[in-house]
């Protein structure tokens, strides 16, 4: 089935849907253990919610696949995550409210550490301070010219993390990374993956070797490591396909990056997630559909802290009853993709799902957790069809043929 | 989801993995019963392996459909079925090792028998024994001479079993069969299909006239009866595809051949499991990925003999601990399709699968059988994304976007 059947069959209502997306959700027990983070951790909360609902697991890209956050939050907003497959560039640039244009090349870009040998010795600088980044970030814009493009922009995200803007020239995102991901080598060249993109490559090298005139007398962040490359491109609004009025509650950059380019409103600035909750319920009246992202599972599973990503959704769990308290019509909780602690990142497991609405068929699922997922009523599905059921749910959708 | 995804993310690393394949392993039971064949034979090995693993169903090409073992075959190395299948006399001339060339028309051959009213009595010639079946095929490749087709070979497999290859001139695979399939009737003349296969149609039927004269002596043998039309083509290998130095380990010729077909490595001639395991444990250092191919579990199962089909599956179990022993990091068990003993055939059931790895969710799926597959955490799932999931557990495929 195509996703554009679906839009073919929105009616608009005033139903209100809430995914709350528990990043890195899916998980894997300890060594030596049976259950997972989320079967592990204390959810009375989210076992209400499941014993009540629909549970089911969804695969972000496929069997198999190990999804980055951009193409598993696009599946969740009901966009092919094959075909909206974007450079990380564009997601930051927008994440950052960067005034985007179609001259545009976006790049990911992280202060590292260059030890005397000319080897990589910190991917990341020591985690560089975010003030200290944007003191660098300013003393770049202002010494760093470039002659083979006609304007660069450097824009501080978090810590070691930035965004870098080529502007002007005709510049192509097929070129290669000069980031190795290892420590103990040297930067790589960028090089041009097409013919097409030889004047980029060389642009990027000669931005690549600028950067590090600027930076040579610093002590950790003396070169920056360039990927994610990506050309600015538009995508169609969940407005436009869903018929929805949508708000992003996120408080890091790449997922309000997401967000905007699918044209969600993002309300005032959050950090903590008692801080989304209440951007959650003051933007109430005002939309239909709200998209309220929670890190934390995600950064303990990726820091391989077993313990500490079970707190982290127990914290959840612990809140949920003032999400309820708004009664939506359609409240959906899930991951973008897993982050086991036991594999300290990413992984190909299918992500656990419920979906909480007066119109759910009772299914085995009494507890939220991926063996209980199992015999929950969704079944095992592609993640990018979960908005249809929820816009099922939700009655806005219509029926298909007489 | 394309296959193609696989092999653009696919990282090389030093990760074995076995496919322990029993052929013809989903079943029935039997009449009054309520168990399978696998679900009644005594398998503590395999059962202790699910407990541990994952487990699921696999649909070889779709549901309802009955997969010869060719494409059943395909789909469990990654490769699409239905793009890459193929008639069966490519399979059998890469399996006995025929010096493949563009310009064949391969055919598998059965010797039958043919009655004194024209009718064939037999389509086995009693399962001729294979040393006649290889003075016949002398006789046969002395004695006819075609003027449709610049030259014929034929080349004993097993018992009444052989290839015949027509080479030279613009020979089309588009023809009719000659084996009706049934006893009782004559012989079918072969058709052309399309107009382009006239020539090659009627070099056939010369083909078959004479074969019929040169055997005309024969009290078993009488004739030949030809299918599995297949014209030379070239595949891309597992290697370059997935990155992986495969070793084939089957004695039959026909599943040998998909090896060869496929850029496998075969090691000596085996017969026996017992060899087959030995062959296995002999070159487990140079090679990542292991087929190894089981035959009783098809043969017991096209002999519509329950009992005996049960014990080729113990015999499997008994052995299963000398595979373990080598450690291999992903081990999975399945078979290449459905070959239930009440059905004495091939057939559309889907197929229990166990995969074995350190990065194993637990499941409900406490023993292997098909009713406890049914829990599986791998659910059911078409046959031919089995390989991504085993890379994956392997760690042999990177991140998709960012």
């Amino acid at each position: 089935m195509d996703l554009e059947l679906i839009e073919q069959l929105v009616v608009k209502n005033d139903k209100k849907i809430i995914f709350l997306i528990m990043d890195g959700l899916g998980g894997l027990p300890q060594e030596g253990g049976t259950k997972t983070e989320l079967e592990t951790a204390a959810t009375p909360n989210l076992d209400h919610l499941a014993a009540g609902g629909i549970c089911g697991l969804l695969d972000p890209v496929g069997y198999g696949i190990t999804p980055g956050s951009g193409p598993a939050h696009f599946a969740l907003f009901g966009y092919d995550p094959l075909k909206y497959n974007v450079g990380r560039g564009l997601l930051s640039a927008a994440g950052l409210d960067f005034p985007l244009s179609p001259d545009d090349l976006y790049m990911r870009a992280n202060f590292a550490t260059l030890d005397k040998f000319g080897h990589i010795a910190d991917r990341r600088a020591g985690r560089l301070d975010t003030e200290k980044n944007k003191l660098l970030c300013i003393k770049l814009k202002a010494n760093v010219h470039l002659q083979k493009a006609k304007e660069v922009f450097f824009v501080t995200e978090k810590e070691h993390r930035a965004l870098v803007v080529l502007r002007g020239g005709n510049l192509s995102e097929q070129i290669s990374e000069t980031d190795p991901q290892k420590t103990g080598q040297p930067p790589l060249e960028a090089q041009a993956l097409i013919p097409a993109a030889e004047n980029t490559a060389a642009a990027v090298r000669e931005l690549s070797d600028k950067i590090r005139d600027v930076l040579s007398q610093e002590e950790k962040a003396n070169i920056m490591l360039l990927r994610g490359y990506a050309r600015y491109r538009t995508f169609p609004s969940m407005a436009g396909r869903f018929g929805l009025n949508p708000l992003a509650v996120a408080s890091y950059p790449m997922y309000k990056g997401i967000a905007r380019l699918l044209g969600m409103t993002l309300p005032q600035e959050t950090t903590t997630i008692e801080e989304e909750i209440q951007a959650l319920s003051s933007n109430w009246r005002s939309f239909d559909f709200f998209f309220v992202h929670v890190k934390a599972t995600d950064s303990r599973g990726e820091d391989g802290n077993f313990a500490e990503k079970v707190k982290a959704i127990e914290k959840v769990d612990s809140l949920l009853p003032e999400i309820c308290a708004l009664n939506p019509d359609v409240l959906v909780v899930t991951g973008d993709h897993s982050t086991p602690a036991a594999m300290a990142g990413h992984s190909f497991h299918p992500v656990p799902v419920l979906l909480s609405a007066k119109t759910c068929r009772p299914d085995g699922a009494v507890s939220f957790g991926e063996s209980a997922c199992l015999t929950g009523g969704l079944g095992r599905m592609p993640m990018k069809y979960l908005m249809g059921v929820a816009l099922a749910h939700a009655g806005k959708l219509q029926k298909f043929g007489a």
